[in-house]
């Protein structure tokens, strides 16, 4: 995946925050109930997930940039950033997607089902899907399970975090609290990502609830930067889904203070959200398709901070760097040429001759010219599950981070080997 | 590698011309002499390939658009357009890029070498390196070799077609006669791609020598479209090199009139070159790193050439489809989100509503639905070694037709183990 959401905002700041509460000590959003449950949809584990707030939450998206999209894409896009928002279903094992009126039609019917199961607005109903592409929903089995899950609603996120993964080896969430004006409230975001579903391509998903009161206008205003700090700055492989979508739903249960866009107690609540998303980013990286090592790839001294993200998400998505990777092998040239071939397509005025590249902390490239390294330390400490490639232009003060991961032969086994 | 060479002409046709005369049976171009030798440079096999003038010739070039650029390229860039060249040399096994100082000095000591050797001037040599990069060629071992390579030369461009090589597993070559007013002239081309020199990525490097007489201007404006039409619209893994070069060298041999730019007379020789480059490119991405299959991706009905370029080679280049081309995996939803991605990127209103995909032949979408296939048959025909995708945005008349390779273990093998 190589994610690419809509209307990214300018990047306010660069590092992303220190890291957050652990979630598992962090009290869940007030007014918040969750559900996971089975409905037979995958073929085996929980795949229907519900997120429900006990009142009006209002809402935003941002979605995948690809023109094939999926019908819950075109709901998100239309209802947000909005208000009147009750609940998220989230189905994985099938992306219903380019599955033609059919697939629309399960859409509608999976928004309306839960909105009667809830006693809500089919229109205050979200939707997420997940999985296999180009095959409509089995929307009746679904329906089957709805009096199940809503009788399985907690304030316990865990078990919905479980059920909207596919191939994913392992649950993401994490969890922060912010204060404004000293009143107290709470973040939780449960992500998935890298897993490939039979026969499709994965699919990122995140979904934040909160108690914080924002207006749509703020929660839109926060949500463009964060995402653009932390899901358009991994890649697995390159490819972008048809269902990519990242949602921040707040119902003000909390009792904070509302807070409309431009209003300067909204930085520190984006802070705390950035945090969050890199920190579910990273975890996706992480677990990519065959993915063993976790490959942060950190660009400073960049005119711009377009050329900063460029070249680090282009170092981070190189089939020749990843496989490297895999190989433990400090090969800086395959790095140096990456980021020679993106920070191109942006016309940029970069110049080898004052670049210097390190990996794993190590000097390997310096002014144009190699830096002699001792090879066997650093292909040791390519081993390790976390690698840091780092690279400064030499050219300002901008900078980027993206994370990757390595391409193994379990990426092309995964992707390749369901047939057989 | 995913070629991106500067200048990109105007795609003035679609379709690649017929087959060219098979390169056995084309005499090759007059006034020309080639040599192919051993300097030690590889580890084994010849690795110094000499193309020699009888006279002056005019060149042009089109060189990787990637900012780091190896000496050899900026050579390339400064002489072209131009004339009075007589010779290239090729060496093989070390890329001579990204070596700082000592990089820039060892190909001006090649180039002073090679025309000492010949009796030529240097600033009538061009140079072409290829393999390990941030190493800077030992040029003594070249200079070793050169009087046994200068005694080498003759009008058989074999064996400098096989020193040209690094991991590519079998010689590219291709030729053909054209006729201006009725005099025949020669062209000969031969071409490196998509091998993995340790420890460093492929580059992709082509010559055409011809007896054609050229201006360089007009040598420049046949070379633009017909790379663009072809070595642009292959893709192995999406990384470009830094010693990327196609030339063409024209002598005059042949006694035809000399065509200037703009001559009408120059459209048939650039069908002509366009179909040699075209047949060359179609032998780099089949021989790809770890490739059993050659994937053709053609789109039709596209608005604009953009369009239709961009989505074939975004498809092209998917590692997801090439992952299932491996798996003989007709995985049609793969193929139409890829399509999405890059489209989307740049901003075209095409919609997955009007399209029709089919994999070797056969329907498998239309209209934003699936349409019912037999998988298995589909599956069986994905195993020949060349595969055939299509795609019709029912936008327009424009299309392009772009050329990958399936993403194999193999690849990840030669990409990763070298080390271990």
């Amino acid at each position: 995946m190589c994610h690419r959401f809509e209307t990214l905002g300018a990047w306010a700041f660069l590092r992303y925050p220190a890291p957050m509460n652990d979630d598992s000590t962090t009290p869940a959003p007030l007014g918040w109930r969750y559900a996971g449950v089975r409905s037979g949809i995958r073929t085996a584990g929980r795949d229907t997930a519900l997120l429900v707030s006990d009142r009006a939450c209002t809402a935003a998206a941002r979605v995948t940039t690809n023109l094939a999209k999926a019908p819950c894409v075109y709901r998100a896009k239309a209802a947000t950033p909005g208000e009147g928002l009750r609940a998220v279903v989230v189905v994985s094992g099938c992306a219903n997607a380019l599955a033609g009126p059919a697939g629309k039609a399960a859409d509608d019917a999976l928004a309306a089902s839960v909105g009667a199961s809830l006693g809500v607005d089919a229109a205050s109903v979200l939707t997420a899907t997940t999985g296999v592409v180009g095959v409509p929903l089995a929307v009746s089995k679904v329906q089957a399970g709805l009096p199940l899950a809503a009788s399985a609603l907690t304030g316990d996120p865990e078990a919905a975090a479980g059920a909207i993964l596919t191939t994913d080896t392992r649950p993401k969430s994490a969890a922060a609290t912010v204060e404004v004006d000293g009143v107290p409230a709470r973040l939780h975001v449960m992500g998935k990502g890298a897993g490939m579903i039979h026969p499709n391509m994965a699919t990122m998903l995140a979904f934040v609830t909160t108690d914080l009161a924002l207006t749509p206008a703020a929660a839109d205003q926060i949500l463009g930067p964060a995402v653009s700090r932390s899901f358009n700055r991994i890649s697995v492989d390159g490819d972008t889904s048809c269902n990519d979508m990242v949602m921040l739903l707040a119902n003000g249960a909390s009792g904070a203070p509302l807070l409309d866009a431009g209003d300067r107690r909204l930085s520190a609540v984006e802070d705390a959200l950035t945090g969050l998303l890199v920190d579910i980013a990273k975890k996706i990286a992480a677990d990519g398709e065959g993915a063993n090592h976790l490959v942060a790839v950190t660009v400073t001294g960049a005119a711009t901070e377009a050329e900063a993200h460029a070249a680090a998400r282009g170092v981070a998505r190189s089939n020749l760097v990843k496989a490297a990777v895999f190989g433990a092998d400090p090969n800086w040239g395959r790095i140096a040429v990456s980021a020679g071939q993106y920070l191109a397509e942006l016309g940029s005025d970069a110049h080898p001759d004052r670049w210097r590249i390190t990996i794993c902390g190590v000097p390997v490239f310096a002014h144009g010219a190699p830096v002699p390294f001792a090879a066997p330390a650093v292909s040791e400490a390519l081993k390790a599950p976390e690698v840091a490639i780092a690279i400064d232009l030499g050219d300002g003060d901008a900078e980027a981070t993206a994370w990757g991961c390595d391409l193994s032969y379990d990426y092309v086994r995964i992707n390749a080997e369901y047939h057989t």
